[in-house]
């Protein structure tokens, strides 16, 4: 089979659709011309469309999510900092371990192991720790397919002084978010993940709040330095050099995103949430977390006894050119991870769940026919 | 005129070869794949060929050309250090600002306008400043065409502990470097430059010397930290997501620059250059550098008396499509800019002067005719 089949289930990259991969092969825009600020700006108005906020300020990184996640830490984070920091997941720990990088006195947030954080727990933190000046949260932990409430928790730091974070680079879009309404102060995200293009490009968008006490901020910064982005916005323009092509693909995909709406985006990824732990589940396989925790994203699945996550994923990949993902750290090997965010369907879930009742039969695991009922009554109900 | 039509003829980003956007078009692969890591690997190693080193390790970061240029400071800068930095324009100047955010203390050493740096003077400052620890220096300043002689430079760095630092962002490829030999320890470069893909990419090559100073800085770091980098890749990989779409398009035209040879890409650069600079002239136009300290990627000229800049740019885009670069900061309006960098040959260079001696005869300038024979002179004794 073709190399050009393989049909990516991973975290991301995800698929790509053809007029934005059309949009990279043009030839680049030189970055300073009115042609490019059209769509520059553009970009940012759909951004802020995206996650439901009118007063917050979109910036856009040359950068992967790694980069934003840095460029949201070096704007608001003073050295000496107290950082609170759900960590349930190798995300989690990421933001968590840079922010101590950058001089954060750290208190880390775990839930228990494969479980979303509860609301009640952050709020425990915050009372333990009432000179906490900044609250770091994973929306999807990409790593485990779990969703923190982020909601939730927005509740306990909207009215305070402090600076509530989320690492949305692998929810946004698949799940509600509304950045203004619940609060949320300084909001990450990347291209290669609900946006639809590759990687190459991170988002955040800060609050007022955010922006207020990135004015105070004291640690050193020059290419993530919120001010020289804001300052060059006033202009259409960007700070430093941007990546014209992929900023064009983007007007591509949030057109796309604009045309479908965010609402029918959030339910349609439910949709595809269900229909894969619900098949899943009917086949006789578990799964990693409880619906309730469950990203919209991403589904974390438990091998059958005796079969190998990486016999599963050999045999996805060489005989139906699907990828899925391994574990990550100490779930390497425990589960194997189906992406299914950005540009997929209903018909992609079917596909690919149909490859993997083959292959798990191919294993020696004799997968329950009730599946494919599983997956119609899900679709006849939604 | 199709808008399609347009030629690029300013500092970056530069022309892009078909088969570089063709790798732009194609489906991101996974970027934990066996398949990417054969790219990436081939990349790193293509790298140091262009940069003339077989001991310095090449850093792909996802960011722009200031992106890699504050991964170079924040590895080998302590907080305190005296920086001596080399400032003939405008990304000299960006140099050192981000050098004194970072906590450096700056001695800027500043060239006439206009003028390269003479190594005599960054000598005098060096002995001057005996405990300074890092000299930074533009290779090619695109701000206004000027190239500054590191190789003269790096010979009064190479045994002592000063960390020579040189952006060649738009430098490399164009004009010999010899990494090793001359004793550069950080060289820095960017993909929409020489090396004809769009803005997105940008490398850093950290010699042994710049490394094992790298181990002592304690400025914090983590997107841009060498030491997580460096590890990565001993699993061939990068330890943050890369753009995979930009690294296979590396991956084509660095293997169109071997093909052509980089001492053969030096000597083409160094024609048109020539071909640019002698053509312009003999229309009856000056040039702002001299031709020893002029670049071989842009040529910076002067417009003739009572015709402005902001018109000649205007007539070459309008009647031709042919998009020139205005003047920076204080040389806004004074000078234009015409690149000739990367994917540009000898019949692009006599079309686009063609184009100028029409536009600034409709301007009202009386071009020699003399240009062509120039321009004929340069290509018979190249």
């Amino acid at each position: 089979m073709f190399k050009q089949k393989t049909v990516l289930m991973i975290p991301g990259p995800t698929p790509v659709p053809e007029s934005a991969l059309i949009e990279l092969a043009k030839h680049p825009l030189p970055h300073r011309s009115k042609e490019f600020s059209e769509i520059f700006v553009k970009c940012n108005e759909d951004l802020k469309y995206i996650a439901k906020t009118e007063h917050a300020i979109p910036l856009i990184f040359c950068a992967s999510g790694t980069g934003a996640m840095e460029a949201a830490l070096v704007n608001v984070l003073n050295p000496g900092d107290k950082v609170l920091a759900v960590v349930n997941g190798v995300f989690g720990k990421r933001w968590a371990d840079m922010a101590k990088k950058f001089g954060g006195e750290v208190i880390k947030i775990e839930p228990q192991i494969g479980k979303a954080v509860k609301a009640e727990q952050v709020e425990d933190a915050i009372k333990a720790n009432p000179d906490a000046k900044i609250l770091l949260t994973t929306f999807s932990e990409t790593s485990t397919g779990i969703r923190n409430p982020i909601d939730k928790i927005a509740k306990l730091t909207k009215h305070t002084d402090i600076i509530f974070c989320v690492d949305a680079i692998s929810g946004l879009s698949a799940m509600p978010v509304h950045m203004d309404e619940w609060g949320i102060d300084v909001l990450v995200a990347g291209s290669q993940k609900g946006f639809m293009i590759p990687p190459g490009l991170s988002f955040i968008w800060a609050s007022k709040k955010a922006v207020e006490a990135s004015k105070q901020c004291k640690n050193p910064r020059y290419y993530w330095d919120w001010d020289l982005a804001i300052k060059a916005l006033e202009s259409d323009t960007t700070a430093f050099t941007p990546n014209v092509s992929f900023i064009c693909a983007l007007a591509e995909t949030l057109k796309l995103m604009k045309e479908e709406g965010i609402e029918n985006s959030w339910k349609r990824h439910d949709l595809l949430k269900r229909l894969t732990r619900r098949s899943v589940e009917a086949m006789g396989l578990k799964l990693l977390t409880s619906e309730e925790d469950a990203s919209a994203s991403i589904t974390a699945i438990i091998p059958p006894d005796n079969i190998q996550v990486k016999d599963i994923r050999a045999s996805l990949k060489d005989n139906w050119k699907i990828i899925v993902a391994d574990g990550q750290k100490e779930f390497q090997g425990k589960i194997f991870r189906m992406g299914h965010l950005g540009f997929v369907f209903e018909r992609d879930i079917l596909m690919a769940l149909s490859c993997l009742a083959q292959s798990l039969e191919s294993l020696g695991f004799h997968v329950k026919s009730d599946w494919q009922k599983a997956y119609s009554d899900v679709l006849k109900n939604k």
